[in-house]
């Protein structure tokens, strides 16, 4: 065909976008007019969620109403209890349970006029913890924790995990992570969020089809084989073999290189900074070491091998640390990435519902021609 | 900005397709290979999903085994009928209900090997007659019909929908509504799941993504307000008057134009003969010719006021016409589209699959720069 095919819509801009703004060859991000490094390990998830939906940060009052508007949200209507139940019993994996329970929001018609996006809206950014605490809670056969309205968002998302109160520096780790994955331009799953709500759709619809699409491993899956691989490694003097291996057998080393950063993602540098604090605090130390270590000889590794190849840190290698030392076992690590992403994801669906315009591009199509009907008792 | 922004994505291809062509300016449709005209009222819609899928025709025996393979799976895992109940209760709209239960669709663990994708597309094409139809009768207080895996694809929804043996001609109706909506190149739900599954996510997301999307009224929620045009008019006395008045207005008028076919829906016309054909054995032939009144002043009334703009009967006006002379109520009207529609969004799954590439466009930011922290408390 003669005519051009993007299937990867590569290069393509499908959007102008006031919410956050992504330059890959100086390794910028920014987050509604903030350079990340400004506002991360300053702001709180609460304020990265106003900025993100409205376009400037809150006043002391508006922010106290903000964070209890959405706190208020954060119990579930019964039937999803019920619902997460059914999936624990046939060990369904957690993001197709916060797939199916995010579907299920509808249920909940607290609200008087169906159609009141600002509190739809609440709900996802107030129910997703829940969902994610309680499913987690539910697949080990203990009872989901009641949501603590006057904790903060990422202090009240680990009480239910755990139970217990958490931490401080758990505390500050979970938010800073939350903040800094809160948006990052026209990735996969919000361009699929704004694909759906461009039909003039719901946004629980949106916020679905972009946890389907976070789901998918060249998404958001993939700060859980980091880990993985931080595990096989086991030792810092098995690390220089383990990825010489890795990288002359031709295998992906996970956590390095990203199809949009050719210097170092700049969430990668927020994140070390929060995992060095964390792992501080802890007992846990030596795990942080072995990262390091990791990070200085894979980095040295594919300077050697594959030279000019520009693959640096990426955010899943500091997301995998941080959340491990947070406690997170690696099955909450996508879920919490939509924890933190739905901000993002609610800001789009807005500025699109702004804009108006259904997203419909065209296919081009390659298959037979003229093929003429058989009846089924003639075919051969 | 200087970078060329498509916000809709018109013009941009952002896919090869082998499973339909659509050519908006000569008015035809290929289903993977066939004209439209060819298949539609000949092939059963078990034929041209098993044509959208595998990309050929079956032989008898192929056909016997893929229809009995689809009807096994017509069942659905009880607790979606559970959640199916609270959204009753809730008065939860169809489409939001289906949404619901297809996203609970990996509750349904039958399958040994939780990758199955040929199990899992089976259960999403036979699933969702059964959840619409279920759904419908819990809204009206009655028990769902339990699935008869004997019965055709089109008989079955029918049979489960009103708990009797459908006619002959509604069921040959049905087959060919969902046969000639089956497929229709990268439609907004379409592409919704080729980003979805482009993520390397699953089926299910991808479906439940689609359905999302189809939800929209710019996409698939347009059928119902055809025929509340017509009931409005009421008698073909009042048509011209009606739509005179609707045209001046500036009202747009249901049933007509499309964003891509600039001459006649080769889709309207198949669909105008199955109504034709259903409503000459059907009592209700009164409103069958106010319908025919109402598009014929429309098209004359269209040609004088909006002389060269093109607006030609869509499939959405035979739609209507022909799902409500099956008996079929509006709100079932996008939830039916859907159940056609599955099959072309599983078979673009597969394409998708095979290609394997992230689709990731870009999107260019047009915010504030450089903004500086403030603590809250210092916030004015």
């Amino acid at each position: 065909m003669s005519a051009h095919v993007s299937s990867g819509l590569d290069g393509v801009i499908a959007a102008e976008t006031r919410i956050s703004g992504v330059d890959g060859e100086a390794g910028e991000l920014i987050i509604a007019g903030y350079p990340l490094a400004e506002i991360a390990g300053r702001a709180s998830f609460e304020e990265i969620t106003y900025l993100l939906l409205y376009d400037s940060l809150p006043i002391a009052s508006v922010l106290t109403d903000f964070s209890s508007r959405i706190a208020s949200r954060r119990t579930l209507p019964p039937p999803i209890f019920d619902l997460l139940a059914s999936a624990a019993k046939s060990q369904v994996a957690p993001m197709d349970a916060l797939l199916m329970a995010a579907a299920t929001l509808s249920l909940d018609n607290r609200s008087s006029c169906p159609n009141d996006d600002e509190a739809i809206q609440d709900s996802l950014i107030a129910a997703l913890p829940t969902i994610v605490a309680a499913y987690y809670r539910l697949l080990q056969g203990k009872a989901p924790i009641t949501p603590l309205p006057e904790l903060s968002h990422a202090a009240n998302y680990l009480a239910m995990i755990t139970g217990e109160d958490p931490s401080e520096p758990a505390v500050r780790a979970m938010n800073t992570y939350l903040c800094t994955v809160a948006d990052h331009g026209l990735n996969a799953s919000t361009f699929t969020a704004r694909v759906i709500i461009s039909t003039r759709s719901d946004m629980i619809s949106a916020i679905v089809g972009a946890i389907g699409a976070l789901k998918g491993p060249l998404h958001g899956g993939a700060p859980g084989p980091v880990l993985d691989m931080l595990n096989e490694i086991g030792t810092e003097e098995r690390a220089e073999n383990w990825i010489r291996s890795a990288i002359c057998d031709g295998r992906r080393l996970m956590g390095f290189g990203h199809r949009i950063y050719k210097v170092r993602d700049p969430r990668a540098d927020v994140l070390a900074a929060a995992a060095s604090q964390l792992y501080s605090a802890d007992a846990d130390r030596k795990f942080y070491s072995l990262a390091m270590h990791v990070e200085k000889t894979a980095l040295r590794l594919l300077e050697e091998l594959k030279p000019g190849r520009r693959l640096h840190t990426n955010v899943e290698f500091y997301t995998a640390l941080l959340l491990h030392g947070i406690g997170l076992p690696s099955v909450l690590f996508a879920p919490t990435f939509a924890i933190g992403r739905v901000a993002g994801w609610i800001a789009h669906c807005r500025e699109q519902q702004k804009l108006d315009r259904l997203i419909r591009p065209q296919s081009v199509y390659v298959g037979a021609h003229d093929r003429q009907w058989t009846p089924v008792e003639l075919r051969a």
